[in-house]
């Protein structure tokens, strides 16, 4: 390894080991020792790459916006309709939260009453999920007594909720409690003619 | 005012105090100076009612608790169907959200990072949600292809979202965004000959 790729892996692993400290401790509470610790490096080569807890926490909020935007790309790219694209999009947040420690430990900062950043997780996916309501509105995908604005509105709370409480019981975090969630409200909010075409569980996982 | 009313008072007002602190900084952050000075007494005298933050923290919960046990009760009392009885107990859990610093401070301690007791509101709430669904489904008011425990797991996660995400933005929690997913979900899973009886705003307030 050169020198560089070393800084780049050290930096990647320095994220990570803060990740985990937030996602336990929340930021108040987690610490620059346990985090270089975790990290197997000198509080010397954490200060290098970060100057404070401040910067790691961006850090970690930075690298969670990326992949939201990535899942996000990936269910807008291979879509049929913008309401499978955004069952597709919300099952990717889940698979997120479920398995990358970076993301959750993001989305979770976001709610953390220490911690408060520029960048915002939420508002964020907020922004994409009103955009596929309304672009399944364009598409008369909905059903007409249906607001666009209540459907955004309960699929915020719900995946807020889904992140909140995945933290105490992992199950919450399972695809089948969001699979329930999907297969009560698509039948209820989604046109006649394109509801049967529509996969509750998501489309198929995108290779990683 | 006697010696014993007295107490009773500022008890009361170093509970409220706590909430105030615990809702603004969270439970870590939360010191017993500031609760003390906001109540308006000694530290001395916080002392003499409570042991420690931990003691304030749990008498919070209890509070919390019996408020929503109160909300319950009388959705419970005045219920015409489970469904309704149901919505109407939301409605009260989000008033108390918005109204109650007791309460919120209760309900957004179950989701801090840096407190963990043995009281559980939102196990209690689970329980509840649980309870309706169940009672709903065995007076044959739900919609055959609809499973109970998605509906539980549903208003669970969104109103763990309401209570979360209405900490950083109040509007989280009026009444229209509660009446607007209610508007949503009733006609999915309510039978059709039950369905135009249901209010999705909630039945009449009780008087306080």
């Amino acid at each position: 390894m050169t020198k560089q790729e070393r800084a780049v892996t050290t930096r990647r692993d320095l994220i990570r080991s803060a990740a985990v400290a937030f996602d336990r401790y929340g930021y108040a509470q987690a610490t620059l020792s346990d985090i270089s610790k975790q990290a197997g490096v000198s509080t010397g080569a954490l200060h290098f790459h970060f100057a404070n807890k401040a910067a790691l926490a961006e850090a970690v909020e930075e690298d969670a916006t990326e992949a939201l935007r990535s899942v996000v790309r990936e269910a807008y790219r291979s879509r049929e309709s913008a309401l499978q694209a955004l069952t597709d999009a919300s099952h990717g947040v889940l698979r997120l939260l479920r398995g990358n420690i970076v993301f959750r430990a993001g989305f979770q900062l976001n709610a953390d009453f220490t911690w408060e950043s520029g960048l915002d997780l939420r508002r964020e996916w907020h922004t994409c999920v009103r955009r596929f309501v309304d672009e399944a509105a364009q598409e008369g995908a909905l059903v007409d007594d249906v607001v666009p604005g209540d459907v955004t509105v309960t699929i915020m709370a719900v995946m807020t909720g889904y992140g909140l409480l995945g933290r105490e019981e992992r199950e919450w975090f399972s695809q089948r409690m969001l699979t329930g969630f999907w297969e009560l409200l698509l039948p209820r909010i989604a046109a006649a003619d394109t509801v049967d075409a529509l996969v509750p569980g998501g489309g198929p996982v995108p290779p990683a």
